[in-house]
């Protein structure tokens, strides 16, 4: 798989020079990363973007290629497939769109492919990714990362001390989903592979080698089936003890499977089975993307829990409440604190405040004493440095009289590596809510959430 | 009820000089909206912001005052009280911060006012918001809006064609909820009234006065106690035949409860006999204030549906089967295109694609046939124009590609009016997404949603 990550060479069938074309964004894509060892085959043009075309594969002169894009009218693609099987091709994707909805052609490759393996009998050793791929990413410590993407980015996120890669029958995780992170980047993605119709290459061979691949460190898949569901077993059992593995299945339902079979030929097998496996297997099992982004920052971005205790600074009463109630559904102890704990507080709030000072504590009354910068302080701290919580909280509401000095939070991830933190909003100016998540997302890892109660269903997914 | 929302006079006291203190903030608040008939009770200032002050509320010339606002130090707060009740103020918001969670300063307020109202007797007709109000917000049509919060607003949200009410035991929505409005408006707010512990006005009050206030279409409600259970029941049944109530009820564990009795001091009462009320009288429960808005920016931006018959049009053939999957799960019934749909569908799709077209469709193949204006035009016209749908969702993902023309979302409105539109977007370009929620939102008013799972689970709210 290793070809198709880091590919010392590339070349392209069905590059264009109209900027609305697949096979141009794919273009430029590779060479915003590199303009050597790639080439083109084109039937008509001399060049692209200075690149030279070559009529075919055979006229390179370069004995290996490692990989090959293939993003041409379904009527090419099989001949070029060919073509590229002989070359002996390390990696091939095929991109073409028109070929991924077409049931005819699905098994016109299949026939073909066994066909060309017959013919080139033990020479044949390329692999297939796709059909209806739409590529793949592999980033760079430099921030150059190398994306053959059919949607164009002109800008790529940058690789985060942990990484998440994700495997995916779709090509939004190559489309709107990465270019998510272009702005402000909760979540630091090392590979994204869109395996499509897994026609050769499926979630497994991925698997492997991720699981093996340093930049990553948890791993997301989206599949609307499970190639080889053994061989899927044995390694996630193996890579769990390693590196989480975050799955959204979908076609869960009767409905979802009709719909699967039209988008991906694949037969969705029982869902029963599949959720049963992930208890099993301690693979956690997501709702939507959105979902699997949440939980993948709250791994990659803090310290896993290991156990259930959470302290809450809220910053309205309200919150407190709200908090109780959905740490009671979510099964999240509300750690009592010692009488020294609740003694030092009250050096912060009003004296009329000193009744209330328990988990979860509304912190309002000591922001309006001490101000906010000294009232989140003195009171993270009280809570931390007990060690005897998992999970820390802070509930804010955006307006700028709750805002403090963010960089307390990077002190406490430093001085208290075992306490996840985290950050809730209610509500608030969503320009400065974009403000503060760009400074306490991007550059500090504090996952945040715009909603109390997906917070917590995603604390629970990691519990 | 009225005299809180639409006072023609007012008269502050802890108005301040300091730009920090809340009291600074009231008064500025007001400022924005009228001079007129404002007066400043303060013991040493003579003016603040030109407003002239007297020493004591009977010094004032003016015989009737409609609202007094008491943002005072606690210890002052009870004198300060009598005073406007012997005056004969007619209504009275107790929005002293320090006032809130102190027990005794609550059975001295009331053992106060019946004293007082015991030597005043008949004369005694005002009422009483709070104590731990931080305030009212009252819109206007145009643009100016009363608020009385005691955090600073230098901008207000506008009144839409349908708006929600809000009542509240939280001053979160009259801080970072309202001012979550002032850039992308998803809603209309008509009114805010903060009511705190509710010693005398109670949220039975405040609904009845919302029952027949022209500029309010549905109420929302954050409840951490029911006062008065048979009035409220009886109220409710009454109001929601004409506008719905979407409940936000805290305090539903154990540990909610204890918090409460913190917050505000009430007893949260049986939450399963709440939850039963809800159901027999049509009254939408809520998790938490993200739902509440989520809830009501569908309820009054769009049609609300009649029945659970769905239309998808999708970008992606993996938002096809999740959208699939979550509509078996919600209950809700994608309806089959019948033959002349799918002819009609044939002309923008390329021919590979025929044998896919059904509900939910997977448009991309469309978009690059015939660019996305056609193709999410025309797609929506055939779902659209056979009558049988009460919920047309668009699944976008954010990238220019999939841009259309927003504008033809609003056309449909005008002629189908009797289906909801819905968008929803699988992440993308966090910039591109704000420029797009500001037109569907704030102009088109489309309700857009982040989260798939979060649009489900909101429609499923309403149905």
């Amino acid at each position: 798989m290793e070809r198709f990550f880091y590919p010392n060479s590339i070349v392209i069938f069905g590059a264009s020079k109209n900027e609305k074309k697949g096979g141009n964004h794919v273009l430029r894509n590779i060479l915003n990363f590199t303009r050597e060892n790639v080439f083109i085959i084109h039937p008509r043009h001399q060049e692209i973007y200075g690149i030279k075309c070559y009529r075919e594969i055979s006229n390179l002169t370069q004995e290996e290629i490692d990989l090959a894009i293939i993003i041409l009218p379904v009527e090419y693609v099989l001949d070029t497939l060919e073509e590229c099987l002989q070359f002996g091709v390390k990696s091939i994707i095929l991109e073409s769109g028109s070929l991924y909805i077409k049931d005819e052609s699905d098994k016109n490759l299949e026939k073909r492919i066994q066909e060309i393996k017959s013919k080139i009998g033990g020479h044949y050793r390329s692999r297939i990714m796709g059909p209806n791929s739409i590529g793949i990413y592999s980033a760079k410590k430099d921030d150059s990362g190398l994306i053959t993407s059919l949607i164009y980015f002109d800008k790529l996120p940058k690789l985060k001390e942990r990484n998440l890669a994700v495997v995916s029958q779709t090509g939004l995780t190559l489309s709107g989903l990465l270019q998510s992170y272009n702005y402000i980047q909760e979540l630091g993605i090392s590979k994204i592979a869109s395996i499509g119709n897994k026609f050769d290459v499926n979630e497994s061979d991925i698997l492997d080698f991720l699981e093996n691949d340093d930049d990553t460190d948890a791993i997301g898949l989206y599949l609307e089936d499970i190639k080889d569901g053994n061989r899927f077993k044995e390694q996630c059992r193996r890579i769990v003890k390693k590196k989480p593995i975050i799955l959204l299945k979908s076609g869960k339902t009767e409905k979802g499977k009709k719909a699967i079979i039209s988008h991906t030929k694949s037969l969705a097998g029982n869902y029963k089975v599949i959720e049963a496996l992930c208890k099993q297997l301690g693979i956690i099992e997501v709702d939507d993307f959105e979902e699997m982004f949440n939980v993948a920052k709250c791994l990659l971005n803090q310290p896993i829990p290991k156990n259930n205790r959470i302290g809450i600074i809220s910053i309205s009463g309200a919150g407190t409440v709200l908090s109780s109630d959905l740490s009671e559904k979510y099964d999240l102890r509300l750690v009592e604190m010692n009488e020294t704990q609740i003694e030092e507080l009250h050096q912060i709030f009003p004296k009329f405040a000193w009744h209330d000072i328990y988990n979860p504590l509304d912190i309002w009354s000591a922001v309006e004493k001490v101000g906010p910068d000294t009232a989140y302080k003195f009171s993270g701290d009280i809570f931390l440095k007990e060690n005897n919580i998992d999970i820390l909280i802070y509930f804010l509401t955006g307006i700028e009289e709750t805002e403090f000095d963010w960089d307390i939070l990077h002190e406490f991830n430093q001085k208290y590596p075992n306490t996840a933190i985290y950050m809730g909003f209610f509500g608030g100016d969503k320009k400065l809510l974009l403000k503060w998540r760009e400074v306490l997302e991007d550059k500090l890892n504090i996952p945040t959430f715009e909603s109390i109660t997906t917070l917590f269903r995603t604390i629970s997914k990691i519990m």
